[in-house]
C-alpha cells in the first residue's frame, strides 16, 4: 500500500462512518445483504417506504376510490406538487419545476422552447453547441431539434468549450456532470459565459440533481431538465423533469401541446392555450404508481435536511470520492487502472470512473460476482476509453462500503478473476 | 315504464349475467362494495393480480436486484414484451406495437411521421383534417404538428367528413371512438376513403383498445396510438401505445429520437441511427412499476381469450349499451336526459352518454353520492351539450349493474337530490 493511503483502513472508515451526520439516513433504504452497492448514479436504491406507499395508491386510491382519486388523492396536482418538493433540491423556486415525462421528452421541450426564443432574440445565430462526450440521448434529441428548426449541431471537448462558444451559438445544451468521467461544470461560470455570446443554456442535471448542489436561479441558467431514477431514488424509469427560468418560461411554447399543459384541460378547449409558467410543460398523463414512488425518493431528501442537507451530502460525496481515488491510486495502478474523475473538489460529481485499457467488461463482471456493483461504460463508438463506473451515493453509501469495494477489486485482480471464460461473455444490454 | 323495455328486469338481467360466458372474469378484479363502477372509460379497474405484481418490482426487482433486473428481470425489453401482447387486441402484429410514454406524445411521434412521409409523397397537400369534437389533446398536438410541418389543421364533423377528405388532406387524424358520444368510425372503410385520396390516417385508439373490436392491419391503417389506463386497466396514468403499418414505420424518423429508439442503445453513438421498425418510437427510459401495473391489465385480456376474447367483449359491451339505452329511454326521458349515442351496433362503441340540458353536473355528483359513478363532460367550450357519462366495461360490469344504475338515476331524478347545493359546487377537475 501506498505511503498516501496509510492512514485509510478499513478501521478508519468505520469510524469516518461512525460520525456520519448522514449515517442515519441509510437506514431509510432497503439495500441487499452481501451487496456493496455502487450503482446509485444509474438505478438509486429503494427507500423503506416505497413500497407501502405505492401498495396504498394501487389498492386504496386506484383500487377502491378509482376516478375520485384524481381529486381526492392529489394525483392531479401531483407533477406540480412534488416538483415543488424537488425544487428546492436544485435551487428552482416554487411553481418552477414539474416533474413529468421522461428526460429525453423534456429535453426536446426545452430545446425546441430555447431554439423558438434565440431564432426570435437572435435569428442569424445558427448553432446548437454541446459536448462531444454529452450522454448520447441528449445528442439525438439535439439532432432532431436541429433539423426542426435550421440549427448546426456543433460538438466540442469541454477543454475547448470556452473558444466554441462564440457569437453563432444560439444554444448551449450541456450536461452539468459528464455520465462518464463524473466531471462537473461550473454551471454559473458556464451560462454567464454563454450569455456574455448571446447563448441560451439548457443544462441537463441527470448525474447531478440529489448528488451535488445545484442552484438553477443563482447561475442563471435558462432551462433545465434532469432524471428521477439515479441519486433522487424514485425507481426504474422514474418519471423525470423539467425547469425553466421565469425568465424564459412563457416567452416560446414548447411543441409537446398535450391537454395537461393547457390553461384549463378540462374546459375541453378546441383551442391550445398554455398555462402560464412551467405547467405548459406538461403534456399527457403521467403514471400515478411512478410518481407516488418518486414522492417517497423525495422524503428522504427532507429526511436528510434535518442533518444538513444537500451541503452534507456535497462534504460527504467528496469524502467518499476522495477515499475511493485515494485508494485506488494506491492499490489498483499496478493493474493498469487509471482514474478519469477529476481530483479537484470543485469539478466532481459524486461518481468516479477507472479507465480500464484491457478487460474492463470482464473486471466488472468479476466485480459483480463478488457483491460490488458498479457499471460498465465502454468507449468503443466513441473512441474513448472503457470506464469501471463507481457511483457513491451518500445517502447510503458508507466509507467501509468504499473499503470493502478496493478491497474486492484488488483481490479480483490480483487473482486474475476477470479472466474467467464467464465473465467474457457478450456485454450486457446496461 | 316503457312497453318496449317490459321485458328487462332486474331479475332478467340476473339471469343475463347467469349466462354471460365472460361472468367469471369480473372475479379478475377488485370492485369496491357498494360501488356501480361504470367509468371504466376513464380509469379501468384493478386487477387483483396487479398490488403483488407491482409489489414485485419493488420489492424484489429494484429493491433486491437492483439495476441487474434491466437484464435479468426482463425490463429492458418490456416496452415491446408487452407490446405485442397488446398487438393482439387491436390486430397489429408481433413487433408492430410498442408500450411507451402518453397517448398525446405518442401522437405527436406519428403525426410528425405522417407529416414527414405526407411531404415525400405529395409535397402540395397542405391540410391536417380531424373532427371538431375529437379530444382536445389530440388537437392541441396537431396544431403542433402544423405549425411544424406548415400543414393547416381543418376539423369537420363527422358527418361533413366525406366532403372534407379531399385531394388537399395529407394526414387524417381520427378518434375511433368519440370520447363524448361514443360514436364509432368504420376504419377500414374511412381509411379507404382516406388512401382514395392519398390521405395518410392516424387513429387514436383511447376509447377502442379493448372495448371493440380493432383490427388495424386489416384496415389497412397507417399509424395509431391509444391509451393503456382506460379499457385496458393499467393504472392510472398507464403508458400509452404506438403502433405504425409496417408499409410506413420506417419510411420516416418521428422526432423524439432518445436513445431507447436508437438501433444500438448501449453502443453509446454520437449519431442518431434509427432501429428499424416500431423500436425507433421508442424514446426515453420507461416506469417499470407501470409497465408491471399494464402486464396485469394484458393477463387480464388473456383469460379472457379462453371465454370468446374481443368477439365476446363486443358482445357483451353491445347487449350491455343497448339494456342500458332502452332503460334509459323508456325511464329517463321524462327527466330531460337524451341519449346521444348511436343506436347503430356498427357505430357505437361501450359507452353511452345522454345529453342533459339542465344540472348535468349536479346530477352526476348526485349519482356518485348514490354509488353509481360515471362521469361528466360539459359542452361548454364546444357550444356542445353536456353529457353525463358511462362506460360499461364488458370485462367486469354485470347487467344487475346496468339495471341498478339506471334505477339509482330514475330515483335521484325523481326526488330531485341534484338540486341539493352540497351537488352544485364548482366542478371538480376530472
Amino acid at each position: 500500500m501506498n505511503k498516501r493511503t496509510d492512514h485509510i483502513t478499513r478501521e478508519a472508515c468505520i469510524a469516518l462512518d461512525q460520525h456520519d451526520p448522514l449515517g442515519a439516513i441509510r437506514d431509510a433504504f432497503v439495500l441487499p445483504a452481501s451487496t456493496i452497492y455502487l450503482d446509485g448514479n444509474s438505478l438509486g436504491a429503494l427507500p423503506k417506504a416505497t413500497a407501502a406507499a405505492v401498495a396504498k395508491v394501487v389498492t386504496q386510491e386506484w383500487g377502491q376510490d378509482l376516478i375520485q382519486s384524481w381529486n381526492t388523492a392529489g394525483w392531479f396536482m401531483s407533477p406540480q406538487h412534488q416538483g415543488n418538493r424537488l425544487a428546492s433540491i436544485v435551487g428552482a423556486g416554487p411553481g418552477e419545476l414539474v416533474i413529468t415525462d421522461t428526460t429525453s421528452v423534456n429535453l426536446y421541450k426545452v430545446l425546441c422552447a430555447a431554439a423558438e426564443l434565440a431564432r426570435k432574440q437572435h435569428p442569424s445565430k445558427r448553432v446548437l453547441l454541446s459536448e462531444t462526450s454529452n450522454f448520447p440521448t441528449d445528442l439525438y434529441m439535439a439532432q432532431s431539434v436541429c433539423k426542426h428548426y435550421d440549427l448546426r449541431l456543433e460538438l466540442t471537448d469541454a477543454k475547448g468549450l470556452a473558444s466554441a462558444l462564440n457569437g453563432d451559438v444560439a444554444v448551449l445544451m450541456l450536461t452539468h456532470v459528464n455520465y462518464r468521467t463524473g466531471a462537473m461544470y461550473d454551471m454559473a461560470g458556464v451560462t454567464q459565459a454563454a450569455h456574455g455570446v448571446g447563448a441560451l443554456t439548457v443544462w441537463d442535471l441527470a448525474h447531478s440533481a440529489g448528488a451535488v448542489p445545484v442552484d438553477l436561479n443563482s447561475a442563471n441558467a435558462d432551462y433545465a431538465v434532469g432524471c428521477g431514477y439515479k441519486y433522487l431514488n424514485g425507481g426504474p424509469g422514474a418519471p423525470a423533469f423539467v425547469w425553466a427560468n421565469s425568465r424564459v418560461v412563457s416567452a416560446t411554447k414548447q411543441p409537446l401541446s398535450g391537454w395537461w399543459g393547457h390553461a384549463s384541460p378540462f374546459a375541453f378547449d378546441a383551442n391550445y392555450v398554455p398555462q402560464v409558467g412551467i405547467d405548459q410543460y406538461l403534456c399527457g398523463t403521467q403514471s400515478m404508481l411512478a410518481m407516488a414512488a418518486m414522492a417517497c425518493g423525495l422524503d428522504v431528501f427532507e429526511q436528510a435536511n434535518a442533518v444538513g442537507g444537500m451541503t452534507a451530502i456535497r462534504a460527504k460525496s467528496l469524502a467518499l470520492t476522495d477515499v475511493f481515488m485515494d485508494l485506488c491510486a494506491a492499490r489498483c495502478t499496478e493493474f493498469g487502472l487509471v482514474n478519469v474523475t477529476p481530483t479537484a473538489h470543485q469539478t466532481r460529481g459524486s461518481h468516479v470512473s477507472l479507465a480500464a485499457p484491457n478487460g474492463g467488461y470482464a473486471m466488472m463482471q468479476a466485480l459483480i460476482a463478488r457483491g460490488v456493483v458498479g457499471d460498465f461504460r465502454g468507449g468503443g463508438a466513441t473512441g474513448e476509453a472503457d470506464l469501471l463506473r463507481f457511483g457513491l451515493t451518500p445517502l447510503y453509501t458508507r466509507f467501509v462500503d468504499v473499503w470493502d469495494a478496493v478491497e474486492h477489486m484488488v483481490r479480483m485482480l490480483q487473482a486474475n478473476e476477470w479472466q474467467r471464460s464467464e465473465f467474457n461473455r457478450t456485454q450486457a444490454v446496461t
